[in-house]
């Protein structure tokens, strides 16, 4: 039997705190009985909740601390505030510690981010760590990344997120060679920004071991699950995520709009329930919850900060997952090979001139 | 009674040419009864359609050519091979000799955007074209601009966006103050690309006649018409309509499949069935056809190329907004006075200082 997966939760984070962390953290570990967990946070607060969830109390510990980093913090603010002692940063430092093996958090994304890259350091080659999460598609999910931290991305981060990306679709669908698109505003050679057409030169000519290079991919090609990995700076790819949460709300309106129109909408909904429920299910933002930040010397969830149980449930999901399938050795193994392969790759260019 | 619109026609355009060009025309004709037509194409393929439609007849003339732009031409081979000479081309070029009012073709992007800015050229203190379209919200739709012709672009394009996006939208919905907002990844004055930021001091401190600035909007607030203009440099905005496009055909598909999976939501589907045409109306693409190319001394419409006459009459309908509520005009004004303006703030800065 494997060793159990240690999970270290910020139990203040998110718009409700422990009263969706800990219930959350109780749905994770009926699906991975393998799980232990670090609770941190306001122990008057946490613990009558987890006296309602006995087994998970049994395999948890939990550690006390008065300061919470809030939702409105600066990343400023909160490092200078919350730095050593909030929640936030001790369930992080537990990964630094090598007391956990993944920290989750519905904590305020530059604050965690902020403390994430201070305390854990980026991968050696990586300057700049991003935010990657499942896209739903019409095939299965796609990671795509960068979500939003690192705006105005060069080429060479571009063809980092490729590599890490690819790891990450590796861990979660079993591939061996993800196809890794680069999102751009048109599939010819010729279009887009210059750092994109510039990575895409590079993926080109010297491909990294685990990546099935497949080209550019427009925005419509997301939704359609043409590439498992998408790749995209910051800007862009939260802008992205943003307008396909919109459009897909706009959306469920529309069609909740449509239903009340009539008595024999209403009677016609009530006998396709089954159906609408499968279509909510598919539309369901929570089963995607999860946001992993790339590029770490750790790993780090980052959970929606309105979500429910369920919804937390996935994000420690995500970082079971992560962890139970090695993501950080799968980084480290491609970027490794990586570097080697270009080094004689630039050796053997050399000697030939 | 106001002078007729005269609209030139690029019957060749698109990827089904004159077949969907002449019925959208005669379907464009019955909504604006007060509208004259140039079709410019292959006489051999334009006359017998022509004749299907005698109303559209007679009012229109033909001009014949044998040269066509290909949809998969690029821009320099299109200005190579159909200058003075395509139909996409003397579509244009009745603008330019003041013989039509506005220019549509459902022809190519990138060879429509490098014709109409060769021949047309740009306005007086503006420096690239942009193309601007309108997106379905949850209100009645937002003018979104650049939707992919100026990638990488700086404070001041995103400025002229504003005015020229603005005057747009007093066309299209009657308003003296349409609220702009730019597109960004958060809505706190640190985030997102500097030229963003930038863009948005100018606009907060020099507001432009006619603007009511509104700040930052993100993604998911595009559908939900949280601002009348959404101004963003072209290539997320391209990402950002491509990625609408494709959310919104995943949530067709997934009602798809809901519908058809069992014989009770079937009967339920049959039931709704004004309900779900509703919906589908709401999501038709076709009722928002129609790019707008502003930045020009003249009015041209790209539409959709895959699109079938209702589409093609969408696009001639928003041609003939733009002419009929002087669009032109409108851009003029504001961008004259918002000149003088600065102008005058800074001739006032000079003489305080």
């Amino acid at each position: 039997m494997p060793q159990k997966v240690r999970i270290a939760l910020d139990a203040m984070g998110g718009d409700h705190g422990p009263s969706v962390v800990v219930p959350g953290a109780a749905l994770a570990l009926e699906q991975h009985p393998d799980s232990i967990f670090m609770l941190v946070g306001d122990r008057a607060k946490i613990e009558p909740l987890l006296d309602a969830h006995p087994r998970l109390k049994a395999v948890s510990r939990l550690v006390h601390t008065d300061v919470a980093v809030r939702m409105d913090d600066k990343p400023s603010q909160a490092l200078r505030n919350g730095r050593w002692k909030s929640s936030m940063w001790l369930a992080i430092d537990a990964v630094k510690k090598g007391e956990a093996d993944v920290a989750v958090s519905a904590g305020n994304t530059g604050a965690l981010m902020a403390m994430a890259k201070f305390n854990l350091k980026t991968l050696p080659g990586i300057e700049r760590p991003v935010i990657a999460a499942l896209w739903p598609t019409l095939k299965r999910s796609s990671v795509v990344l960068d979500l939003g931290a690192s705006i105005g991305a060069d080429a060479e981060s571009l063809v980092d997120m490729a590599v890490m990306g690819s790891a990450m679709a590796r861990v979660l669908y079993g591939l061996d060679r993800p196809s890794v698109g680069l999102l751009n505003i048109g599939v010819e050679e010729v279009k887009g920004l210059e750092p994109v057409r510039e990575a895409a030169r590079m993926l080109r000519e010297n491909p990294p071991p685990h990546i099935d290079y497949i080209g550019f991919v427009e925005g419509d090609d997301i939704g359609r699950g043409k590439a498992d990995v998408v790749v995209t700076e910051g800007f862009a790819g939260n802008i992205a995520l943003k307008t396909a949460e919109g459009t897909a709300r706009q959306f469920a309106e529309y069609l909740k709009d449509a239903i009340s129109q009539s008595i024999w909408s209403k009677i016609g909904y009530l006998l396709a329930r089954p159906a609408f429920r499968m279509l909510r299910d598919k539309m369901d933002p929570r089963k995607s919850n999860g946001g992993v930040f790339l590029g770490l010397n750790g790993v780090v969830i980052k959970s929606h900060g309105g979500t429910d149980p369920e919804g937390f449930a996935a994000a420690i999901d995500m970082g079971f997952n992560m962890v139970r399938y090695e993501l950080l050795a799968k980084i480290g193994e491609t970027i490794h090979s990586h570097t080697r392969l270009s080094a004689e790759a630039r050796a053997a260019g050399g000697a030939a001139s």
